[in-house]
């Protein structure tokens, strides 16, 4: 039943981000194959680095199910763009589920692969994030990914809570009922993190 | 013979693109080291990429000829790139000329290599786009990329229909055959697709 | 011994890269989570992307002290970073570090590997070069990286040298003494390369 679980939430995960691809490419008004490349790129992008880097196969070349759900989303979005009230904050939300979803997903399958806590933690915000800051690069938009501080800020917190759970014995359906669950009170409350701030007085420096 | 038809192809891939990328330092009056690096990237860009995805031997570090003709292209082309009448027209046809071969050849390693028919369309596309994705993104051009229609479609198409035809058993020789044929006419006739458009009334939304 | 000391120059080199990552985070005012990310991304991205290319396991998945040094490296520069006197000249240094030890680290380990001579250089610009590029690119910066001079060009005459040496069959130390000596004079002498310049009367062409 778990497993299951598992792959409805993988799969969720990766048409929130494809979405966010195609959105985007709306926003843009590029071409259907636009939007079908920013789609794909945002909804498998994530997974991709995260298997190449786990030297393990790349999911959708041996699912290739994945790459054909991420080209249906494109098309649907391509015709029905226009509905929602605000593309702009559906996209946010869009991003949000990818989000707290790859997260936990991607260090859960770091964590099954044999590697250690800190590299399921990385390898879960490197899925959750990665897909939206090729999508962002390729979309033309300022890569502001970093400074958006509930953006990594929520995948890291879910990630670690998830992976420490795993490693403290807890069963994997507790840890990931968590992780989710934290990522949607960081959404809901708005948490953030401090910001550097200059210090006063301090001219702004250097020719970049 | 088909063999070397193949390889004669993918080299002349391999050269259309490094030259496109030695055009854009010269386009921004880089250094000779900045055309060998914008030259080399876009050159081996896209198959690195499918090489890495199928989980194959990165072509260029088996062979490391492919590697020493983009060094040797980006040296030409930083002592005659003053030559042609437009440098830019010049850069379009041999991206044209790259996409071309590199859609089909990427489509044919992968479907080689055992891949399903849609990730072999897929690995067709990113080996046609990679490379010159990187080298607008190096280059400091803006990823308009997508938005020319020209530029992914024609890679698209040309993969499907290489792919289709070998998915239906007919010979290597003519899928390819049609398949480039497929991309020139597109380039001739200015084949492109549909864009979105904004539905009128629409006020552009959200902060970025 | 000399073991040893290559282990000690590759985390010199990782952590003087994770520096500049961070200070670039501090430039951007980000978060200490942007702080931690491209900390980490400059720290290890060089590293990882040759670990891909050359089809090793990723180094930092083996060895996950080497993400913990770049966390713990961000985190310092987040609450230390107003104390230099000039933060951007501070991470030109740590870049010019970073950049010569990657260089020749990055094509031993290639050598090693059993690369091609060529291949091993390539490894060593590729190693020393990437994650600088992906800092810029993430942090909003145009990635000029390419234009100045100094950067690739110094990373590829200590890759050339340090892989010369070897081929010729000098002893390791001395190829990695000199391949760093190369890399100071280049920096202290401002060694740079002529750049592509337009001839007069060419207008500018092209629409982008």
């Amino acid at each position: 039943m778990f497993e299951t679980v598992t792959i409805a939430l993988d799969w969720l995960g990766v048409v929130a981000f494809a979405t966010t691809g195609a959105l985007v490419a709306s926003r843009k008004q590029m071409d259907i194959i636009g939007f079908t490349l920013l789609g794909v790129v945002t909804g498998i992008g994530g997974g991709t680095l995260r298997d190449v880097l786990l030297g393990a196969p790349v999911f959708w070349v041996t699912e290739p199910a994945y790459l054909i759900a991420c080209v249906l989303v494109s098309g649907i979005v391509f015709f029905t763009a226009h509905i929602p009230q605000s593309r702009y904050r559906f996209l946010l939300w869009m991003d949000a589920i990818g989000l707290a979803l790859f997260a936990v997903t991607g260090a859960e399958k770091a964590w099954y692969a044999g590697a250690d806590g800190i590299v399921a933690v990385a390898m879960g915000v490197i899925t959750a994030t990665f897909g939206g800051i090729i999508r962002d690069l390729l979309g033309g938009e300022s890569p502001v990914i970093l400074s958006r501080e509930i953006y990594a800020s929520a995948a890291l917190a879910a990630a670690v809570i998830f992976t420490s759970l795993l490693a403290l014995g807890a069963p994997r359906e507790l840890a990931l009922a968590i992780g989710l669950l934290v990522r949607a009170a960081a959404l809901h409350y708005g948490w953030s993190l401090p910001r550097y701030r200059q210090r006063p007085g301090r001219p702004h420096e250097g020719p970049r």
